[in-house]
């Protein structure tokens, strides 16, 4: 079978809420053509702006605007951005091996040595102290037996972002650095490459050093909020911040376990201004063609990358061929109009994606329906998950209903999903748990927190009953390859195939339905359940400092009452009226948006999604200032809770007076 | 003639380019109406949150919700503000007189005594200083062979801001403002109220004192970007920025001629939390309720009023009661929603305007097609005058040439216009001169500088050549009475008439207008004047530091060749795309919003129209910049200019994407 994409028409019946799109199903040549994708992306490192990356550049370029793509029209956009890199001819050293070779991969000469992006190059000599993950309390908890000064620590990954990790040591006096990926986190306990760690399972060998970026905030660190453009101002270097201040290094457990009490570490990274690019194609709408469905992932990688990004790449392309094929049969084209987006750089700091979005911030944000994020598509090949605003939910359970699970059971990739990930709801009972899109870990940062954009993260993952891996282990690492993708990851690329076919039935309907397939009400059962547990929470002491909770009450029924009633207002029977409750519903996201919220965060502008420090899931601004507050007792951190207390509630009122009757 | 409004059909021929609204006419009988509005509203002072200010709320909201009224909704909207008021009770003195009455008026006891609002209270003594207008440069002129600690220094208005020249002043140690009229700047010198000033004529009489806010950023002082209601967040009183940092006092000239060199004063301002009231009208509109042309003008004056801002509430409810008849009667109904606004505390700092913009920012930002403001709508009967963001221009014009001068003449407003105020337009040759909205002059700031909404700001005035007037000289004192009004200002209240119909037709085509008349090739031009200013005065010394202009230069031309062309792109066959083009023409000044670009100007965003300090009328933000590094010299001041360069490039160059094909 080679033409399996099956909806109806996009000009449909234009009076009807919603249209049957029917479902997308790609299997026995597209399932080729994934593995295609996915072999040719992989082939060399492609880490961002190297010569690999220019040649996933114009692998995707060549396939958006070949004639026959079916795309309207695709083009690279290049910013000039500030990045770090180990020094080619002075290795970083903690005296350590480097990254065994299972397979040629490992051997390329192009495979960057484990670094630190953005660590200070630098020497420190120190004892060695075991600091847990480098959270702050961790260190605490130590410098109350031991002067840490001129130490050097020695973390696991996880608990804290990787910059925090040397953020955190500085003012202890701990001159450096040093990560690992402990086994317990990763391996399940496993540690030997004979039989335990690939090439013999999924597992990270001894030997194996998970990359990244030590940046704590997104998008190029020299140009804040502007485009990164030849002649575009930029900051002094120093005057950047969220940057490790003492040289940090990552290294991998076999070496970590080998260390001895004294250690010396030569760092020699480098920072450097290099043209990144993004590649772009276009479905132009019939209809809306000024109504934007954005879809994208990032394409560069630390090594070869097979699962972060290109799993998602090869998912990307995929799509592309089948729509791209039915807009060249001339038998469709979206009522709205799609934009596609192959990222830059987003290892370095989500920076693609970011300069994108501050280059063309007004028209996104007056055009953008909704952007779909599919990045890593497949950590495993267990289950569905997917993470998004609210209004989502019930697009992402349509869509995931009508695509069906890999392999001979014929459960839906909903029920399946069901069976993993699940939540109480007061409204639906049991069903499948949608995560909040709450920090920066992929490039839908840009468009949920800074744009304020609908959006939404989709991928396929391993059953976390039988591991306990905080991801799949090879991550970051110069053994994400083809090979260990096709091996342990998603041999037959089934999984693959399954996001292609899910990601793609959402985003059509996205494109095509002629009201937006949101539902307000899913919003306000989230409001509800962080406002809940606000209360629970925050009134009684704030009521003890003279802080009234009611004014958010209030907002926040009116705002409830308002979503659940939303999507019913209004008259249908007019093309403007239509237009009109679309508008309503694609800026909902955007009415939570203050500048001036979060002035210590940088582009985080969405006052409910905003990262927060605090474990309680509820409005980020006052769960992280309460907690300041309630720590330090300080008049001004009280004010500060009041002050966020009054964001959150104007931001809620605003969206309510955004959801009523237009006037 | 009891019915004279003249238009055609709101929901007219669908796929023409514009629509003929005919014309605004309002004659014998709404005449007389005006003239019993003023009256009315003028029969007490009505300063802020004063009972005064009450009677008029009550009067405006019975008016508009009249059921006879046509207008569809009317409601009042409720801040709780931080207001200034001397005490009643304690006199603030610099042993000097009151303002002498000459008609029954100033006995009222509501009339407030003249003071400095913000100013603080507090009592000095010192020797006196004249110091000219009170700018930085007087005090340094002057400390070059004085020694200005412990004095008092008296300035007279104009030159700087109200409450710059008490803060240009502490920090050279002086300890007390007075600040006077000059009769050489109100009053064409003249000084006698035996024969030259009112009762006599229109100029101040010797006791006279201007009153005014001295408060230099808008909006509501203890809640910066959020909405003033009863629960919201408040600064500390000590954190607010922007206010005399000294006692300040106004005074008569009478008095300030009459002072010794040694002067006293004490004063006894005190500061206020109050409930101020905005009044909104609505009218529905039939076709697109969801886009709104908001018209506005605040409501609160300092005594009674009579010219600012009576003459302007009088207009608006003519305006009202004529479509609103029209509603009522079943002949018409605005193709979009129309938003009357009556605001409060205006003259303590656009406090109702700003807070309602912060109220629903969302909302408002999403959809208002343009904002019109008429505060003092007759300043003197010589000729209209009118500032406005670029693409106003034509729907200026178009209704200025449809509206008759008074009196006998049959010159268009338009050709009286071009008479007093006009320019040399490189595309039409001689045209009237429609100035800029560069300050926060009136309650046009939160909509065009926070907002981004395009503006204008409505009004007709005397004959400069006539008068060196700075403003009508009974300006905020308590001789701005109906009877001065109706004796000196517009006997007959010809010109509100003139005002009335010429700001409704302007209306009226910004409301039922199939395509909006906004023409962005004047946006263009404005541009390229700006550009050409800036290479004029900055590219040589930018480029010796190693700055060049080239981007800007290139996004200015792609930005002025999208809007020369705009207004023609794409197709007309179809509603959707009718609202396509006219969310385009509506999101064209939002595009140069950027809420990071002046973090020390409270609430402006408007790239192109921010207020400047600078002389040259240019990019403000670079033009104060340049200024900035040129005076000092600094490396860092070189990087700020670089950085603004940067900031307006990237905003033309949004208006360039969201004004190109939309996709």
């Amino acid at each position: 079978m080679k033409k399996l994409l099956l909806f109806g028409l996009g000009g449909c019946a234009l009076f009807t809420v919603g249209i049957l799109i029917g479902h997308f199903a790609i299997q026995q040549r597209p399932k080729n053509l994934l593995f295609l994708n996915l072999r040719e992306l992989t082939k060399v490192p492609h880490m961002a702006t190297t010569k690999g990356d220019e040649e996933t550049v114009q692998y995707v370029l060549k396939r958006w605007q070949d004639p026959t793509s079916g795309l309207d029209q695709a083009w690279r956009e290049e910013y000039l951005v500030h990045l770090s890199f180990p020094d080619k001819n002075q290795k970083n050293s903690v005296k350590v091996g480097r990254e065994k070779n299972y397979t040629s991969d490992q051997n390329d000469p192009e495979v960057v040595q484990p670094y630190a992006a953005y660590s200070p190059a630098g020497h420190a000599k120190g004892k060695l102290i075991y600091a847990n993950q480098g959270k702050t309390s961790d260190y605490e908890h130590l410098n109350n037996t031991l002067n840490l000064t001129g130490t050097i620590a020695i973390v696991r990954y996880g608990g804290a972002g990787r910059g925090a990790k040397a953020i955190n040591a500085a003012p202890f006096g701990v001159i450096g650095v040093l990560v690992y990926t402990d086994p317990g986190d990763i391996n399940d306990g496993l540690m030997s490459d004979l039989n335990e760690t690939y090439p013999h399972s999924w597992y990270l060998p001894p030997s194996g050093v998970e990359r990244g970026s030590y940046n704590s905030q997104f998008g190029d660190l020299l140009t804040p909020y502007l485009a990164a453009k030849q002649d575009t101002y930029r900051i002094p270097k120093e005057t950047i911040t969220g940057l490790p201040p003492i040289p940090t290094q990552p290294i991998g457990f076999e070496d970590a376990f080998k260390l001895i009490c004294d250690v010396k570490m030569d760092i020699y990274n480098k920072e450097e201004l290099k043209n990144s690019s993004n590649v772009m194609g276009v479905i132009r709408g019939s209809v809306e063609p000024d109504r934007y469905v954005i879809y994208g992932n990032h394409r560069d990688s630390w090594v070869h990358g097979a699962i972060d990004p290109s799993s998602g790449t090869a998912v990307m392309l995929e799509i592309t061929r089948v729509l791209g094929k039915m807009v060249k049969e001339g038998k469709w084209r979206p009522r709205r109009s799609i934009i596609f987006g192959s990222w830059g750089a987003e290892e370095f700091g989500l920076i693609g994606s970011a300069e994108y979005t501050e280059e063309y911030y007004t028209k996104l944000f007056e055009r953008s329906v909704a952007y779909i994020n599919v990045d890593i598509s497949v950590f495993g090949n267990a289950t569905l998950q997917a993470s998004g605003s609210p209004s989502t939910q019930s697009v992402l359970f349509t869509a995931s209903k009508q695509v069906k699970t890999p392999g001979h059971n014929s459960a839906s990739v909903y029920d399946n999903w069901l069976q993993y990930f699940n939540r109480s709801s007061p409204t639906y009972g049991l069903i499948p748990n949608v995560g909040h899109l709450t920090g920066a870990g992929s490039d839908y940062a840009a468009f949920i927190h800074f744009l304020g954009i609908t959006s939404m993260d989709i991928s396929y993952t391993y059953d976390r009953s039988k591991t306990k891996a905080r991801i799949y282990p090879a991550y970051h690492t110069a053994y994400d390859t083809f090979d260990y993708a096709s091996k342990f990851i998603d041999p037959g690329f089934t999984s693959h195939q399954t996001v292609a076919r899910t990601a793609g039935n959402v985003l059509l309907r996205l494109a095509d339905s002629l009201l937006l397939p949101f539902n307000c009400s899913d919003y306000a059962e989230s409001l509800e359940q962080y406002l809940q547990v606000a209360l629970d929470n925050f009134q009684e002491e704030l009521s003890k400092h003279g802080i009234s909770m009611g004014e958010l009450c209030q907002q926040q029924h009116i705002t409830c009452v308002r979503l659940n009633t939303a999507s019913l207002s209004g008259e249908r029977s007019t093309v403007v009226n239509i237009r009109r409750i679309n508008d309503q519903l694609m800026l909902l996201d955007r009415a939570f948006l203050d500048p001036m919220a979060f002035p210590d965060k940088y582009a985080y502008r969405h006052v409910i999604w905003a990262s927060r420090s605090s474990g309680l899931a509820t409005f980020p601004g006052l769960a992280d200032a309460f907690e300041g507050a309630k720590n330090s007792g300080l008049k001004q951190d009280w004010s500060k809770a009041h002050k966020h207390l009054s964001i959150v509630a104007q931001a809620i009122a605003g969206a309510a007076s955004t959801l009523e009757e237009v006037i």
